[in-house]
């Protein structure tokens, strides 16, 4: 993949994740998404609910990628301080911001108690992510996004933000699957694909399911023309093995 | 939680993760067994089959935390490039590993091919990890311990491995469910029980769910009396709502 596409992190802030009493479903959603419009994810991380580790991994990853995306972290309870950790890493006061803190007042009337309070509270310079779930926003600021860790909520303020988000060369996905198929058989046919076609990425996926064994060749890219051919060479290898390929968009 | 805890990380060596291809459960399934053995887990990475950042991300990891789980990029195709990073983060040669070399000559045969003779090699002073489900083992070196990726193949992995790691003290959960309770409302009551057992992690998580939505309280740790109390408190936090609260461990 070439210049055309934006870098992009996820940073998980999560306890729920690290004890495993959740699974993660963000990651899957935010990268199908980013993909389509044309953002390379580069990189995730989950650290814990902790502040100089929030801290430290929003300034390693804003500074490595031009967009990160925060997950988790956000609402009215004492285990959420992605927000002020946020104004931390940017070095900048952690104060009321005046529309969302009006719309929170008239929303929630005399329920707008202490802890809410602190969801009207954004780092000076950022831009509310308004979402249709909850009446408390997201927020951007540079190039960090925060959002909640529900999926529901977070989707809604993603729905948002990839709007504003500039859009690079989609990154499209072709795959193929052969039953039967042995990786150790193809590898030095996959191998010389992947050189021939540079400028994609060409993976191999080995499955183990009730319906069968094999493995599934994944060809990532911007070039469609460079993808159909790949995976068409792709596909004749798996059927130089006498089984048959099966051709498909991978297991969306 | 305390000391008795050795810390872990979990490296996720995965295009097919950041893609949005491959929906990851091997954290989750990880994350659950190593609390079971009392290993606190701090951190996930997932990076893509990139040399420099697969070495980079071993490194630094490993020097963080007490153990390292890597998953994924120890098949037989050019994709995967695990072990030799792994060998290059370590500074030491990838070599033939020579029991596992015999091993997989005399069980391929003349399939033992240019590619599979890749999974044979290790980097020096490596101790393979063996399984169940595929013949090619993974391999720990230090505190690294290299695995599958396919989830089959990780969790026969690890059930080797969980028996060699020296346990800490399990790390348990309590949960409480309210429905219809709002966070906002219970955030200070909530703040309250976390500074009391504060050698507890106390976590807030709002669900929007067809049967209702409402937050659930998780409490975490590994001193039980203490969990059993803190929970109790949060329960009786809902109760004074006026809903039922509803005892149960996490949505396992």
């Amino acid at each position: 993949m070439g210049t055309e596409n934006p870098t992009a992190a996820i940073l998980i802030i999560g306890n729920e994740i690290l004890s495993g009493r959740t699974q993660d479903v963000n990651v899957q959603f935010l990268a199908r998404r980013l993909a389509a419009i044309g953002h390379r994810l580069e990189e995730v991380r989950v650290v814990p609910d902790v502040s100089e580790r929030i801290i430290r991994a929003v300034n390693e990853l804003r500074a490595s990628y031009d967009n990160l995306f925060t997950t988790g972290g956000i609402g009215p309870t004492h285990d959420d301080i992605t927000s002020e950790c946020v104004a931390a890493a940017f070095g900048v006061p952690w104060e009321k911001h005046r529309p969302t803190w009006d719309a929170l007042a008239h929303h929630l009337g005399e329920n707008f108690n202490a802890a809410r309070q602190r969801m009207a509270m954004m780092p000076r310079g950022a831009a509310p992510i308004p979402n249709m779930v909850s009446i408390a926003p997201g927020f951007s600021i540079g190039n960090v996004h925060v959002m909640a860790g529900v999926p529901q909520v977070m989707q809604s303020m993603f729905a948002t933000l990839e709007r504003q988000l500039a859009p690079g060369v989609p990154i499209a996905m072709r795959a193929v699957h052969g039953f039967g198929v042995r990786e150790g058989s193809i590898a030095a046919g996959l191998g010389a694909i992947q050189q021939k076609y540079s400028a994609l990425d060409l993976g191999s996926y080995p499955f183990y399911r009730q319906s069968g064994s094999g493995v599934a060749i994944v060809a990532k890219g911007t070039d469609v023309e460079a993808l159909d051919a790949a995976i068409g060479e792709a596909e004749a290898l798996i059927a130089a093995q006498g089984v048959a390929a099966i051709r498909g968009e991978p297991d969306l």
